[in-house]
Parts: structure tokens; sequence; C-alpha cells
């Protein structure tokens, strides 16, 4: 069985958008590759009781900061989204699930992750999420029905309860076979936990 | 002016004691000192809507693992404590303050980060904390006597809301300049804060 990563994201974190602009030097190094799993923060700070570190004001303005921070260190552009408080994610997470099914996910998470924490789009927006859509040079309207199909949103919601069930509790959350690292600060210890798996 | 380093720290804060036993690394590349700023996290909660991790059963699980994951990598003695539930932390806090004028903190502080975090006392118990200030070759009437000063009361509340004020909200917390940095795992960024003022 070869080395094996799975991701659970969300396109509204921004310390996952860090964690998925930092993946492919880490699947470089190690060879593995990644089982991605859509799943809602949201959802999951209710199933476990967490909450936004918004919610404290010391800490919004802490992490963003420090996001700042890891941001330069690592080369990546991230710049503050000002839609945060109305927006509404639930529909490019469905679709993500559609990408992994149509075999577009590179194009579309790299979509959603850019126009989130590059262009500060308000990335669910009925008039937004499909211009980006295309783009990338996808089919806005496979997606705008895909995402209203049944299996998908009951996957959104597995994956979320799931990422529950085995121990998370934020985004972005990595299991290397049951071991969870939690933060896009964890890749290290990702990237070693890897190296422990037989290649 | 010298690079200074300011530390708000917590006996009863494991990220705060991994913190305080990769100090002297850090102080010694760097030829910074330290002005140890001993705060009472339960209050710096309080003050600024944030709360403990273990209140988010995954979180406290998980915190775990992840404590245990950089005390084997900094090759660190970390153990759970038992008496969490019920710790008295105040007076061994007040203590930290009286033994910085007293000039015995190193001893002090040891005593209490090992005893907390080493040999999972409950540090703060009438029967414990002066049999850990005697055994660390300190006077236990002293420190009795001197955290019942209203000055040491004063001023150990004073640095919990100052701690509030200039934008903390956990422990351990950095402050290099006006910079904050929070958590054992932003020490190399406190590092670089320091490396960048002059010598």
């Amino acid at each position: 069985m070869p080395r094996q990563l799975e991701f659970f994201f969300d396109f509204m974190s921004p310390p996952t958008y860090l964690a998925w602009a930092r993946l492919p030097e880490i699947l470089a190094r190690s060879g593995a590759s990644v089982i991605w799993r859509p799943m809602l923060t949201l959802g999951l700070f209710e199933l476990t009781g967490n909450r936004s570190p918004r919610t404290v004001p010391n800490k919004a303005v802490y992490g963003q900061a420090d996001l700042a921070r890891f941001a330069r260190r690592y080369g990546v552009t991230l710049n503050p989204n000002p839609h945060m408080d109305t927006l509404k994610i639930v529909p490019p997470l469905r679709g993500a699930l559609l990408a992994l099914e149509r075999d577009e996910f590179p194009a579309y998470a790299r979509a959603m992750f850019e126009g989130m924490w590059v262009d500060g789009e308000n990335i669910g927006a009925a008039d937004v999420w499909p211009r980006l859509i295309a783009a990338a040079g996808l089919d806005p309207e496979a997606y705008r029905e895909g995402v209203e199909r049944q299996d998908i949103k009951d996957s959104l919601r597995a994956n979320t309860e799931e990422a529950a069930a085995r121990g998370a509790f934020g985004a972005p959350s990595f299991f290397v076979g049951d071991s969870l690292f939690w933060g896009q600060d964890r890749l290290d210890f990702v990237e070693e936990a890897l190296m422990e798996q037989p290649a």
C-alpha cells in the first residue's frame, strides 16, 4: 500500500489554503498521494463543540498576523477575504466533490482557494461561483446541476461527520492512517508520519 | 537597548512548560534576556472571551498527542498531570513574582514546572507547594508569607490584565517589542524577531 494522506479541507479556512499551497512539495518529497476530503468546518464546529477562533477578538487579530508570518515564510500570497461574514461555502464544497468525480479537482480547487485567499472573491455567491468555474476552464452548468444531487449533499455531510468521529475539530485536518494532525503548521509532522510508512 | 523577550507564562499550561524548557537555547543563540511575566491563564480566558482547549473533547485528546509529539522532538519529558481539575494555581503564580523579587526565580520556576509536568504533583496544594519549595533549596515560610502581600496579588492581576490589553488570549505568550507570539510552536518566529533587534 503506497503512502497516503487524507486531507480534510474547507475553502473558507485560511490555514487550509496555506496547507494546500504547500502540499505539492510534501507530496513530491514523500511520494505520497492525497485523498481529498471536503468538509464543512462550521458543521464540524457544531458537532464537536468547537467554535471559530474569530469569535475571540484578540485571537482573530493575532490569527491574521500569525498567518501573514507563515505566508511570508512560505512565499505564498494570502490576502484577507472581505466576505467572511456572508460567505455561502456549501456550494463550493459540494462542487469539490463533483470536481473529484469529474477528474477536475486540481483546476477547481485552485479556482476556489485562490479566488478566496488571493483575489478576495465571494466564492459562494450565485454570480461569482460560476464565473470562477468558467475562468478555470470548467463547465459552470454541470456544477450548478451537480451540487443539487442528493448523493453529493450526503457525501459532504458524511465527510464532516467522519472527521468529527475520527477526532478532528477544525481545519485543516490531516490523517496518516489513524494519526490526526491539525493545522498548516503541523505539515512537518505529517511529512514525518508519511516517511515512516512503506513507500 | 539589548535584545529582550517578555514571556507571559503560567505553570498550569503544558505548552508553556515546553517553551520554558526550550528557552535557554534560544537565549543562548540570540543573546536575549527574558522579562518573566507570570499571569493567570484562566483569568486571561475570562478577560478575552477565550476558553481552555480542554473544553472541546476532541481538542483535548488531540492536544495531548500534539504535545507528546513536540516533547519527543525536543527530547523533553512531559507527563500528564492528574490534578488539572482541582489545581490551585494562584499561590504558585504569586510565588513566581516573589521569586523574581528574591532573585530565586530559576530554582523556583524549575521546581514548579517540573513538579507539574514531570512529577505530576498537585503543585498548589497546601502540603505540596511548600515541600517543592523546600526541595528546591528555598524557604517555604518566606513564600507562604510573601504570597499574602497585597502588592504581590495586585501584580499578578496586573500582568494578566496587561497581557489581555496587549492582545494575548492564552499561554504561553511572548512579546518582542509590541509583536505578540502565541504558543511553544512559535519560538522559531520569536527567535527570528529577536535576531532582528540590535544585539
